[in-house]
């Protein structure tokens, strides 16, 4: 039985997958990112110590445990891959090397109550550089760059990356006279959700603003702009703080940057917070044309303060693809087509089962040149044979013979064709994936 | 802090790692498997139903879980990719092509005590063929052929696939009259354990066996050829029965394609059982040449009567890579290196902080054709840049201008060139790993 929550996808589905895998992979070593995986549980005080996520653990027990394990030594399930990469760093800094790209694609486990409808179990595939001491901002401008270069080479929907900095908004709060600024900053967060009305009465209410103050961090909260452009329309609203221009001065460079290299990719939105975790600068999300309602398929921003050995601090920058997220969004809107379910290009006809050693052998020299080939599972009718091809969506039948010939069944097209020599079109050679 | 029982590889490991996985899964894919991935977790019942690995079974639980939670809703993480595939075919069986070829490459989780020094996470690379009612016996001899293409093609010592069938076995014991096969069974394979007097000494004390019956099993045991001369050996010893024969027949098969394939890749060893499993037909190991004592490198066998939707079958023949358990050998003696510790192939040296949009063009127009890049992460002294090269084992460092230049910072040769269109040598494209 499906258990809810824990998605699997059908082999179509999951040839999709891994190209869109291979595409992050091969997209985040162009830009030197080395692979790491981390061991998926981590000690409990390690999962609890950051974010409110903590609550959504799920715990390990042996089934034959003794019960006298003591809460210090339980071991629950990673959540995310930036606290266990914080630990890793922390953990075998003398053997790596500052700054440190690392790439990390795994996945992750939220113990979400099943009712909730939510993934309790899916892949991330993250990047985050982290240096010793101090990280130069430039690669805070890096990251919407990969993504950026995933994204738009994937058959899939525009995406666009929003990006603002915490350095903006707490200047700006502070600026303004605010003193609490994460709790304004928790409030601002929730406009999406309640609107502006109720954001404004809350900061009233639980923030300590004045009505003139609370409309200010609406304006501040309305500000969009895809150029430097929005710097300007912050300063116009009059509020000055050293950190604020701190903020302004980090956000150009990261908008800059991106137009630089693709125009349009990201926008400035000055309202987006993330809003509960350990970012301290810049942060990402990004939007998908048409699934705007579903919320962000990035997470990530500038954490300074989350890794530390005695009083060496291990600042980093980093972001999330929530790769489950987006192909299940995809997925479910049919919004993805793979031109076959099996990695095999051609199928060997087999004319009877004593001819099998030959077309093995044909079939090894196809694979000797990275052709995927099988030879048919038993030696039916060629009219069965051809048929278990087409069901698949190979495109090749080699029948074997004195001379072979190979058959493109979907054009009916038969050729002379030797194994040494023969090779399908480019496009034909692995399974291709299309918006559909 | 490290968990003992939970490895993590530091990233030249983690290289090497990927490296093996990438020829593993291309090989699989030249074969027709498809991927698949299944969830981590199975309903408690389906992980208690199978072997007796399930004693080491990790349970979850929610941090916040109230405690009303019934025995039959828990979950556990699997301890093998064989029992959840088994599970995925029985309820997906409509939406699948049979015979129905997959690979799936996860980790799996095994609840061992702590102290006993094993992993308790490790990495699994499976392939499996199922059909609906029957499955033809020539897929028992594919397994070896891939896994034969797999090792041969890594830079590691010389692996013999070991075979046997439990057929030849059961048939054998039935025809000397012993009635309890599987309790012989599971005594004979104590061999390499508890040696053959202790063996002879059990199959009477508890198998019911005579001293003449528990000397046949015994040379039957001892029988092993990397050829088909082991059936003529087997009959020399004068028992007969039709089960010892059908299984006989099979295991020739095995060996003689495997030696059509790659000859001496495969030993039929009548000793092994992999005893406590659902195999039915055909069983297989692995030896590593000069890592015999750490035991096998690979398990798998036929299963007809794993996987049943009411009456009907789902018969099966796998074998799983223990990847984890391959690379901890070959780490733990240091036989594995690689050329650097990062994908990135050349650096780009930054002059000035102000000349950075320059050195990113020259890194996009790198990685546009496939070359990984980075741009130094601050315009240190070149002789800094050089060595944050150098101490990565990145082979070349681009230095920018009016004419650019690159430099072999191993050779020391440098040379003008061109982003556009120059090329690094094949070699040091990626990193390489090889025998050390």
């Amino acid at each position: 039985m499906p258990i809810s929550g824990f998605p699997e996808w059908l082999p179509p589905q999951r040839i999709i997958e891994q190209q869109v895998l291979d595409r992050i992979r091969s997209t985040f070593e162009l830009y030197g990112y080395a692979s790491l995986e981390t061991r998926a549980v981590e000690p409990l005080d390690t999962l609890l110590s950051k974010g409110e996520t903590s609550k959504e653990v799920y715990l390990l027990h042996r089934l034959q445990e003794d019960d006298d394990s003591k809460r210090d030594d339980q071991l629950g399930l990673h959540f995310d891959l930036t606290v266990p990469f914080a630990r890793f760093v922390t953990e075998n800094h003398g053997k790596l090397q500052f700054p440190f790209k690392r790439y990390q694609i795994q996945k992750v486990w939220r113990g979400e109550r099943p009712q909730e409808g939510r993934y309790r179990e899916f892949l991330q595939a993250d990047i985050d550089v982290v240096s010793r001491d101090t990280l130069p901002f430039h690669f805070d401008a890096e990251m919407p760059l990969v993504i950026g270069d995933i994204l738009r080479s994937l058959p899939i929907p525009e995406a666009t990356i929003l990006v603002n900095n915490r350095k903006v908004c707490e200047g700006f709060y502070r600026g303004l006279g605010l003193a609490d600024t994460a709790q304004v900053l928790r409030t601002v967060d929730k406009l999406d959700k309640i609107g502006p009305e109720k954001v404004a009465a809350l900061l009233v209410e639980t923030a300590g603003a004045t009505d003139a103050q609370a409309a200010a961090c609406l304006a501040l909260a309305e500000i969009s702009a895809t150029d430097g452009s929005f710097a300007d329309r912050v300063r116009a609203l009059g509020v000055t703080d050293p950190l604020l221009d701190e903020g302004l001065d980090e956000l150009v460079r990261v908008v800059d940057a991106a137009n630089a290299h693709a125009p349009g990719l990201v926008r400035a939105e000055l309202k987006i917070a993330r809003g509960l975790d350990y970012y301290t600068g810049t942060v990402y999300e990004t939007q998908l044309k048409g699934y705007e309602q579903y919320g962000s398929i990035t997470s990530g921003g500038r954490y300074d303060t989350l890794a530390s050995v005695g009083n060496t601090r291990f600042p980093g920058v980093g972001i999330s693809i929530g790769v489950s997220r987006l192909l299940g969004l995809l997925f479910g809107k049919g919004a993805l087509a793979v031109s076959r379910s099996v990695p095999t290009c051609v199928v060997v006809a087999l004319p009877s089962e004593d001819q099998r050693p030959a077309c093995d052998r044909i079939a090894g020299k196809l694979r000797a040149r990275g052709i995927p080939t099988e030879v048919a599972p038993s030696a039916a009718k060629f009219g069965k044979q051809i048929q278990f091809a087409d069901r698949r969506g190979i495109p090749f039948v080699w029948f074997p013979g004195e001379t072979g010939t190979v058959k493109d069944i979907r054009s009916g097209e038969q050729v002379e064709a030797d194994p040494e020599t023969w090779q399908p079109p480019a496009v034909d050679l692995h399974p291709s994936v299309s918006a559909s």
